[in-house]
């Protein structure tokens, strides 16, 4: 059988409010669970400032360490927006008008609402492909392997859906989550044994408290459906031995 | 006057579950905000497999680049825990039992309850300084100026006030922010202006949407109260001007 590829990813979340704590990143999480679907697994993910520099070192970096970078924030109107100048010089691009998106954002706006500040959301690299934006006009894009979705959640989720046939993934990563009642040290030198006896499967294992009790989530993930059978399985053989309760299985 | 130094920290948060994007991460936030207030910014945030080689690489690289590195997660009792090991190579340290840790938890856990799992929790690089954990026992470590804590955000939160005295910064960065009842085109040219003015505050542009409504938080952010107080009046000169109803100051 031929050996499945791993297609990586990184995102870079570019926005002084996540790094000053102010706003929670959630967009990392909708990406992420998105890319995994369509077998694409995020590899790293960086947060980093406004910043032009740091911005084009992070996109040249992680471009080529990566199939795919996702890069979120900085594509509207004010003057904190740097993304798309930022990414234009990152390739050596012009920083230009993109026609498509003058007329659709032309199209888009009751007449005179056009105005200079919404038309700044035109400029962009030379060439670059532009990701449609249902939700309120103002397209992403993309050049080469970098796609670039504005920051605000709602906006971001309800564009991933027209990106489906730019990325090509391999299998979609598969995950069975088993939820226990007990603490990590109760199971942790069983769970070590079904690790090393699967090696090529990725077991996490993720304390929490719930409804104000204890209790541990085992994730199990894996291309292959089957190779999460065997370690679901084990898992089970052990956690019956010890007499735990399972929460849930999902 | 004495220029003020400022102090930058760069936070690391270990564990595939967060690049997955089943979890997401508030510890950055919460880290981030508690930072701010005792004068240290947060300059880049790396979300990192748990792979040794990669945790590593990483906070070797990012604790010269800033006066302060704090990681999550990984420090637990099972298998994919593997922070204090790769922080022990780092640093080129011994990965050793540490005896005051060891006496913490033997007297934390009822006679019996300190099994084998829990006391992986104790081995950590040799010298390493504890940070104590009032909420579940277990203590995070600080080698040198990389600070390790837990990734279960309850616990993380308990565990910072005991690092105050461990981390100095410069001064409090301080905020005001200004949410206006308007679209960030209306005012972008505006706000432009007043960034060029006060080239060294920090003015960020936010959207929201809120009650059905659209809105624009404007955060102004620097050391000096003053020129908040400047910025904040030109901005709300322009507000005025342009009509435009000021939902909240804070």
């Amino acid at each position: 059988m031929e050996k499945k590829i791993q297609v990586n990813a990184a995102i870079i979340i570019i926005g002084n409010e996540i790094l000053s704590g102010r706003t929670h990143d959630t967009n990392t999480s909708t990406i992420a669970l998105w890319l995994n679907s369509i077998g694409v697994k995020v590899q790293e993910v960086r947060l980093i400032p406004d910043m032009q520099e740091i911005i084009i070192n992070t996109v040249n970096l992680l471009r080529k360490d990566n199939e795919y970078v996702f890069t979120t924030g900085g594509i509207g109107p004010t003057h904190d927006d740097i993304t798309a100048e930022s990414i234009s010089k990152a390739f050596s691009l012009n920083y230009e008008i993109h026609k498509e998106a003058y007329k659709i954002l032309e199209a888009y706006y009751k007449p005179g609402e056009f105005n200079e500040g919404r038309q700044k959301m035109v400029w962009m690299p030379k060439g670059a492909k532009l990701i449609l934006n249902p939700t309120s006009g103002a397209p992403g894009f993309s050049v080469d392997n970098v796609f670039c979705l504005p920051g605000v959640p709602s906006i971001l989720k309800s564009m991933l859906g027209g990106l489906k046939n730019e990325i090509v993934g391999g299998e979609p990563i598969l995950s069975h989550t088993i939820s226990l009642r007990t603490v990590e040290s109760e199971i942790a030198n069983s769970l070590t044994a079904v690790q090393d006896n699967n090696k090529d499967v990725e077991i996490g294992s993720y304390p929490f408290f719930q409804a104000g009790k204890l209790g541990v989530s085992i994730v199990i993930r894996s291309e292959d459906k089957s190779k999460i059978d065997i370690c679901s399985n084990q898992i089970l053989d052990f956690v019956n031995q010890k007499k735990i309760e399972v929460v849930s299985r999902d």
